[in-house]
């Protein structure tokens, strides 16, 4: 029996969900939005099957719904439509941030299975217009199943981690992968954009190269999205930003007392480093568009 | 009549210039090398057209030559072959800090003419087995023209800039130069290396995404050659490194402090700045695979 998904906020994200999972075990995918522009688009466009602005009559149609709004949106989605989703529907999210999503989660009734995930995809733009088939070839897809989630729910989100071309999928809790994410995501964030902060910055134009490209690519980001993103894991953030600036504060040190010794040591050892994780890197096969 | 060109250090760098001069305004290329093996390669694999370890030799011979050795070796090279360079032969260099070699270069015979460059152009891997063709692909050539830089060096620089491929050519002074490179290359390798430097990084693996990746790909750095670059650019390094750490914090206090509207405008001001400086970029034509 083919099923139907929701995808509930058709933006970067959710569109590419909803383009990435056609074709997908014979579904019905039907896209979820406030707005009647991006719904047009993606019927239009044959993103999805059928579109409605209606959350309600969606989740009385749906089997499997992707939360794919803003994180304060998809709390806000949990808590308003709580008793709206049918008794075995299976749902999950795409969102950044963990903890703050599987609390929100707890208000689901027994009979409603939820699955955190987080496939760490993305680009620096954002909407349907830039929603793209690729978004999640090579990426990791991060699960963070608990007592909420069905067996069923899980092997489901396995097959679709396969179908949109994920290079793995990962299993943890909601405190361990906002730790993690703080620091590989997160922080890369800030630093793009406290880069961008320099009041030279368009006087080094002319003078860029791939790796300040690479830096501060996501400098570009989604104002809202993020702010949310960093206020719900603040405290981790902070403390790898904390990491961050001794280990910069460190490099500083040595090249301002001239001791060449020490920078060389510690290149070499944060080389070595890099080198080996790119290595672990290719074994596992994740390469990536992502965020 | 055509020109011999005479590269000295095939490197990741060199082995690439001499693939991309391929076909050049009809000219020879001659390649040098203190490795056999090296030279064995560029020969065998048709990078140059003829190879040699006796610098002397290529020096008789050359009208252009293109330093692409580290700094060190740069700066060895001109004291060492001060007298060796043919009366009217044009010499350049690819070294990523600028004043230091152009002080180097000042002991070279005034009808001899040097003119400093920075194809903006790189990867995180050295040697002449990763030189690619498209090294130079919409890279920014910067030249620090001086009294010592012949207006038909010039000519012939940007000629060389134009068929390599590169976006444009930047023309500077070493002191602009080594200040702003400082902020958009060196910066980004410090950056790169200090994010490695966490005690818990094997454990991100299967977390990283493409921020993670577009960040940290340079910290694999040739540690020989960037303590070199470090070194010789120290002062405008650690001042950049030092307001990068305070916009660092003042990103931190404000998630900290749960000052959400001074994270708000802080992202909206920095994002906005890094969306203006892709749309000074775009209009440029600039794209790259850059260091």
């Amino acid at each position: 029996m083919s099923k139907t998904i929701a995808i509930i906020g058709l933006g970067l994200i959710g569109g590419s969900m909803a383009i990435a999972l056609k074709d997908f075990e014979d579904c019905e995918l039907l896209g979820v939005d406030v707005s009647q522009p991006t719904l047009r688009y993606a019927v239009e466009q044959g993103i999805v099957h059928r579109a409605t602005d209606d959350p309600r009559a969606a989740l009385e149609q749906a089997d499997l719904i992707f939360l794919c709004m803003h994180p304060q949106g998809i709390i806000s989605f949990l808590r308003e439509h709580r008793d709206h989703f049918r008794p075995g529907s299976m749902v999950t999210d795409v969102c950044g941030v963990k903890g703050a999503i599987l609390r929100a989660a707890e208000c689901l009734p027994p009979e409603v299975s939820f699955l955190g995930g987080h496939p760490m995809a993305g680009t620096e733009f954002s909407g349907i217009q830039n929603a793209i088939p690729d978004m999640f070839r090579g990426a990791h897809y991060i699960l963070t199943p608990n007592g909420q989630s069905s067996p069923e729910h899980i092997a489901l989100m396995e097959r679709i981690a396969r179908h949109i071309g994920c290079a793995d999928v990962v299993k943890t809790t909601p405190e361990r992968h906002d730790a993690i994410i703080a620091y590989t995501s997160q922080m890369m964030h800030i630093i793009a954009v406290a880069v961008c902060d320099d009041q030279s910055l368009f006087e080094y134009q002319g003078f860029e190269g791939d790796s300040f490209r690479g830096c501060t690519r996501v400098a570009a980001l989604d104002v809202p999205l993020w702010t949310q993103l960093f206020t719900l894991n603040g405290p981790a953030l902070c403390a790898a930003l904390e990491h961050l600036e001794d280990n910069l504060r460190a490099y500083r040190q040595a090249i301002q007392s001239g001791d060449r010794d020490t920078l060389v040591e510690k290149l070499a050892w944060s080389s070595a480093r890099k080198r080996k994780m790119n290595r672990l890197e290719q074994e596992s096969g994740a390469v990536g568009r992502q965020k």
